[in-house]
């Protein structure tokens, strides 16, 4: 049995702030807990939304939006339910990582979870069997983290039942971010994603910047996008307003380049930048000498510039750019 | 004596790589060096140029720049000398980090360093004492590193010797970056900055970018700036073009914002936005609970956003955003 | 197979001295071992007792009474077979640390172990398989570690066999600490305690104070309590003289008391006071400020503060305090 | 100069929570600060208290104490100015480590400072050239800390200087410790006792427990003890109550006793056992086998327990025991 | 599915360079991959070798071997495929460490892998299901890395299938090792070895030398018996040339030798001594003090010293010394 | 004042084991001290003889050699004095490491030392200011340690005074190792040695093998020449039997070959070879790609191999080789 126990109801009216409790024998506190923020706001008929943050614990535009709307939204505005969860892996959270310092587990890779895991299997279990069961519709935020950057962009999933596709997309298009991706994941194993589509939820995620920062404007696409979905869901009155976005698609493994070597990075090209097949993308010049020719990398395909290798540095291996196409 | 041995002559014709080898008993290596990566370019009559990247290690469009320079200048277009140096504190450049990881030394807080200090402290010395007196003018690329983010800028010093800020001034508007900031260093102890115009010397320095990344934007600046110095100097043929530019200054302490908590920072302004005193600038969240109010950072004063925190945690302490006047 | 071998027979007569060795093959030692000490005091006919400490390592009243008892009971004072190992966890007991450094794992909630899986798994399963069949009587000495802090207190299990019940709680009684504490475990999933009772075996366990530390009086309870609980199981001569004990009981979740925040704690109540619900029992002040409100934690129940959290600083999820009533 | 600048006025009226603001650019904030938290509480006229906890960071009565009383305060009962600093050794403090994690250094061994040295090293130089100067008297918390445990007493100096060895003792008896502790340091250099005397000032130190913890008598002994100073200094209204103390002497080098031996540690005797010279204080048994011998620590001379060694582990080197007479 | 990929084709003519791509998401690079170094080299009709080292990261004769020869040898002149992978366990050979610093995993101890489990778990189940299928003959190049040294030889172990022996041991003659050793391994479970024999594989290992470096003369016994056995399988043209080999055997778990105490280690045996049972083969000084008598290790059995622990230290259970017959 | 006492007196007739305790508070002991241990054996008339070891913490021959010399000389067998320190930088043998693990200082480079220095500088200025001014002859052992391997010397330097030059040139020769080196120091600052010499002593040292191991054969090296030396100060009783010994010479710089990248490392000679100017004495590969033509490094004069870079990894910098000449 999953020992995650929230400290407040999870369907009391009203608007209520607390925790998931796990407990967490270690050396620094042997009857420790993990105490992961919640808050629930509940009121009259509805849908329940569950909108979560911090699934990777160095992307920011989740947790801003999910604080703010959890401090902003009053109970009256809403008709149904809101849980919300910025920080979901809180313990990468408070270490600014991406995957948990408490076992080195990537939350967004095991799902669905074991109850008597590791840590961070303890939260995927308790969100796959208790809290995504309770909603009809999941905003999962995403951002590219310390070691990427992205064109901010919502994205739904190619599902297999196309009329939960419809839907998934129809949320994303109503989240306005500046662009949509429509997405075929290739390894979906393990994912969060996967977990809420499988039990037939409305899923939509996001990647809104990255870089281990968040900005103005990227913290505003956020806010705004989650209270478009919210509107969208019925359960804020009004319409959503998503004004204008750019559709783009990933097609095919070509759209990912890789480093096949160590060094310094030099970009050629920007996100959004429109490329063209065989244009240079990148230098990697020698981390230990001068004189020595850089290694130029090429686009495989025309299209515009979606992803990038954040860090100056680059090791052999890391994904560089990611090209879509419009 | 200072043991930094250069592996190639200072004053050799045409082009030459080498390394200055600095001895460093440790214990991975008993017999160990550390070697920082040098290039050498001289032919014909003129004065010397010292061009350095990587003082801090996790500034990366210097490294760049003159990774570039170093390869594409060819000896025939040169008058004069120019030397080399993109790995200035190559130890913290190879582990991406500002300072020093043999020994937690900020290389630009310990000039004029010591012969018979710490690994950092003989890079200091060495610069001070060898590489420095050979130069006409200096040029030190900075950016952010991993925890600032910067409107891209060169600039120079108020000094005492108005000839020589005038000479510095000239240089700074012949680089060309979008902005050009004059300051007035509170507490310039210790830095390279500082040395250099100690000796009299001609010194550009720059804040370009920062996150610990590089765009294709902002390395552009850095190569254009450098040639645009070079030819300034009249060490590349042809006149500096450096285009438009910002002309800023930071008149006072209340530029500078500082966080009293820690927690998720909600940045409400973005570099180049004009703020007004008493505006919000950012909000930061509790780490550790939903439902608490922010703590809200105003405006000292108007301006605009030359500089912010990057990171989306903050820490009590940080400074959160430089506002300078136009 | 378990690879774990004894370095001595474990039905030698006599009493010998000798080693638990178990494979250990990492970076500093391709082909070591973990060597866990270990005694065997055999003679005559008799029962089998299993004396063990250093379940945590960094609970000391334990080891230091069993060590004193390999050294000073001659094999011809015993009717039957004592088998005893102080440091269980030996590589936790020799790091001072609760759980393994090997490999994170907290022994007493990984049994019955894996023969095939890491370090601290394979001891369990060795445990579970081996040393616990041979015996009609364990105790595992148990304090509260570096984190907590407890009166001094003998305990048994409330178990579905009564019978088997009855046997420990005698022998929890004949151990004779100031405390006897009978308790029903919430969570008892991969106990050395359930894995010994589920073998049918009279089982005694122990928390005799903590703080990672011990003292003459402490120690004096766990070498008394031994040297009564041989002689209550016939193995020694005589009978046990256990003197007066406070009869406790844990009767709920609402025993437990865990932070909300983090920060510097001030107790109000020490060990044995006796408390009343509502009343505060500690202040929890904020580690970064003067001049803020404390959080105030009061008692949930009427009954005595049996355990506190011991360090200065406490983390958001940690028990603060456990009541007991008489 | 000192970088250090306090974000209050120190003179000002009334009271004010504020921070000593010590800049400090380092790889996770290239502009970064630390905060140490500051109370001033100053109304007319009157003599200046400086209290001090934190010194250590692992040591909890003095912060406790500190926090509770820049709560409670109020400035109209105040004559004069009481300035309160609970964790002076703000990194240190929250590390819950002895010496700071920036610079490994030991706050209470590197008076009087030097303004261009470490974080700690500026620490102390600020109190020793700023804030001593203000005061007429002088009260700095110190316990045990991780690693020792103390009867708990108040302290004086021997002072070359007897009229200001009469003001510190009277001082340290107005504190009312349970025990009171009359000390000739052997090395007192670098200690901010020997910095704070050597400008005249009135000086009380303590150690009031140990083992990074505090309980709520200890916690208590603080707060009554601090209160009793600034009565005893006119800053309070009031007279001190003291009650019964019981003076101590360590009169020489033999009270000290150190391990030759790594082991696990056997106290025979408790902190305030009366002792004689011969009888064994400890057995130190083997941390790797059982069936050998333990070293057994003799008591050097007659006289009272006061100190210990408190992990359950002790190192060669360690001390283990201090005696001092009645 | 294994998530690995080669960046080359196994089965082109011809000789190409390139990398198995394991992805491998981490904090420092969210879309990173681990890059290991292969080479194929195929050409004309014949068997396919597959060739490796680093499977332990700190043994370095085989990378040495297989750089060489992926170097040297030509396509024309192979009649059938090499497969070179001097790497194998590449996080662990960049680390210089034995086991995997990514999942501290032994990559010999964990065959045949899982294709969802660790990196290290990845490539063994990589090399169990693609590569070894794809080979005829298999040689795994080992050493004694840093904390063990060998006498080189060449092994093939004792099967059930005497034909499969027959064929290895051939095999091992033909590389012509200074010695060639039969082993009956106690515990194969989850090797390479044991793998690659149950797919019915010819399969030769060695032991070249130890400590955790290369000589002159150890490389090229790797050198000379590569090219050997690849002659020997009829891939490279004229026989194999081995030499003189002496013929070894284990005969039983008493050709172990085991440390029972922690101390600085006297041999006074060395590799290759004949040594007598009874015979002193080392001394274990106490590490801490001078004057107590060295624990003495003596021979088991008569015999060659074959084997011996590196590091000048050693801990409880290392194995000091094996001794094989001739 | 330094701050080390020992506990044994040094000027005690007979033998005698005891301590150097240096006083060293830090976290984990508030009240610890560093114990290097040390023997004195006095007796009738005669000079006094400082031996050392572990002046470089993972150097093996010498603290051997001095453990048996410790427990085997008798007083009676001596005339004068053997003042023996096998573990001179104590927390570096225990580590295994050739600088402290406490302050990271190279023990053989801070000579003359610092009484109020870090923990390394306190031993320097001890054995600096009280030890070597008892002594008349000094023997310091040396061995290549992890990272570098030695044909086994004894070494004396060539001195400004050619009749000290002349006593320490005897010594070597009295201690008959293989080979026996005249070295010319480059850069003598901070060494041991030059302190002695500064003293007008005669002074030994040696280099008895490396890699942080020892062998028989490098062990006996030790203690015979120990041996030998006492014999030869007329200590010991007898004449010193030095055998025969080859005599070396380093003429300059260019007997020192350093790597310019990092890789794997290929040796292609092999201590005591002979080599020839111009002839490749190692390769290094690539490491991280297979298919790259190694950098190969070449012999800058003839000579034999005396030193070599001990790791299978190379890093640029490193010395891989020195070449002496007979």
């Amino acid at each position: 049995m999953n020992p995650i126990r929230p400290t407040i109801a999870l369907d009391a009216p009203g608007k209520t702030h607390g925790f998931l409790r796990l407990p967490h024998s270690r050396n620094d506190s042997a009857w420790g807990s993990v105490m992961i923020p919640l808050t629930v706001i509940a009121h009259g008929d509805g849908p329940t939304a569950l909108l979560t943050g911090g699934n990777h614990g160095d992307e920011y535009e989740g947790p801003i939006a999910l604080q703010q709307l959890a401090w902003e939204i009053a109970p009256e505005q809403v008709s149904g339910r809101v849980i919300i969860v910025p920080y979901m892996n809180f313990p990468a959270f408070r270490a600014g990582t991406r995957v948990s310092p408490v076992d080195q587990v990537n939350l967004n890779r095991c799902f669905p979870g074991r109850a008597d895991g590791t840590v961070t299997q303890k939260i995927a279990h308790y969100f796959n069997d208790t809290l995504v069961p309770l909603a009809d519709i999941v905003l999962d935020f995403h951002s590219g983290g310390k070691t990427l950057d992205f064109l901010p962009y919502a994205a739904a999933h190619y599902l297999e039942d196309k009329e939960q596709q419809a839907r998934c997309s129809a949320a994303m298009r109503a989240f306005g971010a500046p662009y949509s991706m429509m997405m075929r994941e290739i390894d979906a194993v393990g994912m969060f994603d996967t977990a809420v589509e499988a039990q037939g939820k409305t899923f939509v995620t996001t990647e809104l910047g990255g870089g281990g920062t968040a900005t103005a404007r990227t913290a505003a696409i956020a806010i705004r996008g989650a209270r478009n979905l919210l509107r969208h869901a019925g359960i804020l009155a009004g319409s959503a307003e998503p004004g204008d976005s750019v559709m783009l698609d990933m097609p095919g493994d070509d759209c990912f380049h890789f480093a096949q070597c160590d060094g310094l990075l030099q970009p050629l090209a920007d996100l959004g930048d429109p490329v063209r097949a065989g244009q240079p993308l990148a230098r990697i010049w020698p981390p230990d000498r001068t004189g020595a020719a850089p290694v130029e990398m090429r686009a495989n395909r025309d299209g515009i510039l979606v992803a990038r290798h954040f860090p100056g540095l680059v090791q052999s291996g890391d994904c560089l750019a990611v090209i879509a196409i419009g």
